[in-house]
């Protein structure tokens, strides 16, 4: 199967899975509840969700346990979208050329569905029945409260509003997308590898080292994109960091030392794939599909 | 020990458990880890964390464990009220007599420690070692899911949030509080049962039956206060209610008739605790203090 097949593999089976949570008897506000299916129903790409079962599939995962993983990365990442267009942060009004939660609904549902998402992932993990140890299941939650909370994504988003108006150096750009998106890629991999039975040490370390440069380079990308791309293909304007004066890596390291640096992150992350026994070719074509890509 | 000193004894030490999380070293911008733990540092009752001290203690649970389940829920419950306040949802300027997180922060900076907080009780409930069986944790973790999600507290909020303005029903308005403070209250009393080894069945829902009912009656209480408290006293400027046409028990069945529904539902609380084995005396000062508190 080629990735854009498998990537929309996974679109169709988390699209599945929140549409039964959502079709289930919920004992709460009707909006909150629309707000909230509204917002993770987003159309986004689930690239964590695939990177959860590509992971998990290398190592004989059960496909079961792998939906709730997948299901629940993308609540917190889902939140965390929906947080950030706020007024008071990012003020965005389109996400992939929907309206954002907080203009379909309003404000106060839309903190309250990015609350509500947080909370949904840590239920999920915590409600299903796993066919690992429950050891091993307390270690999945763990790891997504790590990535999710003030010493990964939220800390980032923190330090990427601080940035903003201000020039910033490369170490303090990386340290922002390091905690900003690379802590939740890096969670996708390890939930992947958790529901798995049997994952040494060195492999966790290698998937690690993978969820690192490819997390750093979709991040300079997207500031590549944000430059180079399309309106339409980007489902919102192009030009915005420019305009919102953020730190950019095209802005620290010029358009061409942007891109080299993206494809160097793509080949450290390929080198880690080495060290692993399986058949990591669908993460190597994820790898090259990070720099690829036009949306 | 009277039931103030106790009080007492859990506000000093969840200070402490919270200002040592707060002293180690975290790798996270430093403007939103002073807004989490101010949002935190908030000077409550801490009724939460009391009751999980309290029932946990009646089962001989260990104090460790209850610290971390006690700050885990006290974490959900200020995210809950920094959010809550955001401009957006109530537009509270003050709380407990001190500026609330918006306004000592900016609005996304309390967003963003609102959102840290909620992270931050499933990192704790997933890092510490418990002495529990790990399926007696993973279960600890999905009562506070469950009380803090959709079909919870945030799914009350926004029922409040839609009956604000408009009147409706004794049945709706307890739906509302049920879930908008009965289950985060309610899990309290569970989670410091589940930190437990062995608790029964019919423990268990006689707990229940006490914390829906105390749960309720403490919502009561705060509609008398906001008619007959005083602002010094609350920490917030009475008659807010009135303000904000909030459907309140006092509107719906009078004064007298409000106290005296506080009443017998604290009558309730006691008779549940008829069902258990235990000397659950402390349980009993709660549920009067419930509705003798001027704040």
């Amino acid at each position: 199967m080629q990735l854009q097949e498998q990537l929309q593999d996974t679109q169709e089976r988390l699209a599945t899975f929140i549409a039964n949570y959502f079709a289930q008897p919920l004992d709460t506000d009707e909006t909150v509840k629309a707000a909230t299916y509204y917002s993770i129903n987003n159309g986004g790409k689930r690239l964590r969700p695939f990177l959860v079962y590509a992971t998990g599939n290398l190592f004989g995962a059960a496909i079961e346990d792998l939906d709730v993983a997948a299901a629940a990365i993308e609540c917190v990442h889902s939140y965390s979208l929906v947080h950030d267009d706020l007024p008071a942060m990012d003020d965005d009004d389109l996400r992939r050329g929907k309206p954002t939660c907080h203009i379909a609904f309003d404000e106060a549902q839309a903190i309250l569905a990015g609350d509500a998402l947080q909370t949904m992932a840590f239920e999920l993990l915590s409600e299903h029945k796993f066919k690992i140890a429950p050891e091993q299941q307390i270690k999945m939650i763990n790891v997504l409260a790590r990535a999710a909370g003030i010493q990964g994504m939220v800390g980032g988003q923190a330090l990427d509003l601080e940035g903003t108006n201000k020039a910033i150096s490369l170490t303090e750009l990386e340290r922002v997308h390091r905690l900003k998106t690379g802590a939740l890629l890096s969670a996708a991999i390890e939930l992947g590898a958790l529901c798995s039975p049997n994952v040494g040490d060195n492999t966790f370390n290698a998937l690690r080292q993978y969820a690192k440069n490819i997390g750093l380079a979709f991040q300079v990308q997207d500031d590549i994109l944000d430059i180079e791309g399309d309106t339409e293909s980007l489902g919102k304007p192009k030009g915005s960091d420019i305009e919102n004066k953020k730190s950019t890596y095209p802005a620290l390291l010029g358009l061409d030392g942007a891109k080299q640096k993206a494809r160097s992150l793509i080949q450290q992350a390929l080198k880690a794939l080495e060290d692993i026994d399986q058949d990591t070719e669908v993460l190597a074509s994820l790898a090259h599909y990070i720099i690829e890509r036009n949306y």
